[in-house]
C-alpha cells in the first residue's frame, strides 16, 4: 500500500486513486481481524489504514466525527444512553462525551486492536476513554444490537468501515430493525452512509432500509471529508417519535465545546438543504 | 503526467495525490501558454488537463458550473450583462445562458485553445456557444476588465485557475478593484476561491481584498468538487449595492432548465451555513 514515501490507496471501481505523501509506517499488525497500519504523513498528521483503506487522519477526522455525533446528538431532546457501533478509533466516542446530557456511552468495536492502536497513536481521540460514562465491549456490534432490551439507547451512531466483508450486513433492513427496537422513543440512528456522489445507490438502499424497519423520518446531511473518496460524504439519520425539524438549536448555539465544521448554522443547512441529485431519494 | 492508464495530479505542498483511470490520451498541444491535454476516463468521461492539473471531467462538473453561475445569477434583481473571465471550456457560459434575464454574455479568455479543445470534446459545455447573446474575446482578462466602461456589467464571474502564474494576479485587490468600477449598482462579481480545507488563507485574503476594492457585502459557498484538491470548493461572491439575504428564491424554485447540483434550498443553505473553522475570515 505504501510506495515510496506515499501512501496510496486505489479505489478500482471508480477509478480513482488517492494518495498522501507519508513520512514514515509507525505501525503494522495483522490482527485478527484485518491489516492495520499507523502512518506519519507530511501535511495530514498521523494517519491510520485498516486492510489498505484509509480511516483517518489527524488533519481532516473532525469533519466525520462532528457529522456523525452532533446532529443526533442535537436532534434529540434529552440523549443520555448512548451506542455508537464500530468507531473503535474512539473519535466519535470522543465528541459524544462533550454533551453533558450523556449519562452513559457504550462503545461496541468488533476489533479490539483499532481501540489499542488509537490509544497509542491518536491519543487526542481517545482523550476520554476513561470516563467514567464509558464502556468498551469488543465485540460483534449485530449480535449486540439483537440482544439490546428494547428501549435501552437514546442514540445508536453506527460508525462503520465500507459495506463490504463483516461491515456490510450493518447496512441492512434486519440490522436497522433491530436499532429500531433498541431505540427508546424518542430515539435516534446515525449511520455513516459515504459518498452520494460515488455511492448514491447504496443511499437510497439506506433510507429505504430504514424507513422498512419502522423509522418515520430519514434526514441524509452530506459533509466534506478531503482523504475519503471524491471528498464528499455523509451521515444518514433515522428518527423514532421525533421530527428532525425541532433540533435543539439554542444548545447548539451555545454549545460548551469547540469545533471546527459543525455549527447551528450547519445544522440548520442540513435540514434545508438538499443537492438536486440527492431528491426523491 | 499519465503514467500507464492513470492520469495524477500531484499537490506537492498538501501532499497529496489524486488520479483518475484513463483509457487514452485523446489529445495533446502545447499552446502559446500552456500544454493542453485531453483523456477519456474509465468513469469520469472525457477529462482536460492543463499543465497537468485537471481542470474538469464529464462526470463532475456540475458542481462547479452551477454554483458559479446560479448563485450570482439568482442574487441579482435581473442580471442582463455578464462577463466571464476565463472559463475557456464554456461550461459556465452554458450554464448562465439558461438565464433569460441575460442579454449579452462576454466570455473574456485568454487561451483561444482551451475554448476550440472545448468545442470538440466537450460538446454538451459548448451547447450554447452559437446564442446570439454571446461573444468571445480572447485577451487579457485583467486588461479587458481595466478597460471596461464604469458600470457595463451586472455580475462578472471569474473562472479561473489556480493563482499561480498568469492567473495571481486575478485574485488581487487592483484587479477587485476593476471589476467594481466595471459593474453596476446593483452588481455582483462572483469568484472561484479554491478549496476551503487546504487554502483558507487565500479565501481570507481573497474576501479582505474584495472588501478593500468597495465590496459591502463577500458571501463564501462552499461545495463538493470531487475531482478538485480535497474534493472541496468554494465560490466566493461579492456584491455592489445590494444584500444577498435578498436572492430570488421563487426565481429558483421555479427555474425553467434542469441543475444536478444548485436549488433554492441549496442557495439558501449557503447563505446561513458557514463553517465553523470558516467564521471571522
Amino acid at each position: 500500500m505504501s510506495a515510496g514515501l506515499w501512501f496510496t490507496e486505489l479505489w478500482e471501481k471508480p477509478g480513482v486513486s488517492f494518495s498522501l505523501k507519508a513520512i514514515t509506517q509507525l505501525w503494522r499488525e495483522e490482527t485478527p481481524y484485518q491489516c492495520l497500519e499507523v502512518f506519519e504523513t507530511e501535511n495530514f498528521g498521523t494517519t491510520m489504514t485498516l486492510d489498505g483503506v484509509l480511516m483517518l487522519t489527524d488533519r481532516d477526522n473532525f469533519f466525520y466525527h462532528e457529522m456523525m455525533t452532533h446532529m443526533g446528538l442535537f436532534s434529540h431532546p434529552n440523549p443520555k444512553r448512548i451506542a455508537i457501533i464500530g468507531g473503535g478509533d474512539c473519535g466519535s466516542l470522543n465528541e459524544a462525551l462533550k454533551h453533558d446530557t450523556v449519562q452513559s456511552a457504550h462503545l461496541i468495536e468488533l476489533d479490539e486492536s483499532v481501540t489499542r492502536a488509537a490509544e497509542r497513536f491518536f491519543p487526542d481521540l481517545c482523550a476520554r476513554n476513561q470516563d467514567p460514562r464509558v464502556s468498551f465491549h469488543f465485540t460483534d456490534g449485530i449480535v449486540w444490537m439483537e440482544n439490546a432490551p428494547a428501549g435501552s439507547y437514546d442514540l445508536i451512531i453506527i460508525d462503520s468501515t465500507d459495506p463490504v466483508g463483516q461491515a456490510a450486513r450493518l447496512f441492512g433492513e434486519a440490522f436497522y430493525t433491530a436499532c429500531y427496537k433498541a431505540l427508546a422513543s424518542p430515539g435516534i440512528l446515525a449511520v455513516q452512509s459515504e459518498s452520494p456522489f460515488l455511492f448514491l445507490p447504496l443511499i437510497k438502499s439506506i433510507r429505504r432500509n430504514m424507513r422498512s424497519a419502522g423509522f418515520a423520518e430519514v434526514l441524509t446531511a452530506p459533509f466534506p471529508q478531503p482523504t475519503y473518496p471524491s471528498g464528499y460524504f455523509s451521515t444518514t439519520l433515522a428518527a423514532k417519535g421525533l421530527s428532525f425539524a425541532h433540533f435543539r438549536k439554542e444548545d447548539a448555539l451555545k454549545k460548551a465545546f469547540e469545533t471546527q465544521y459543525y455549527n447551528a448554522s450547519i445544522h440548520e443547512a442540513a435540514l434545508i438543504a438538499t443537492p438536486e441529485f440527492l431528491k426523491g431519494s
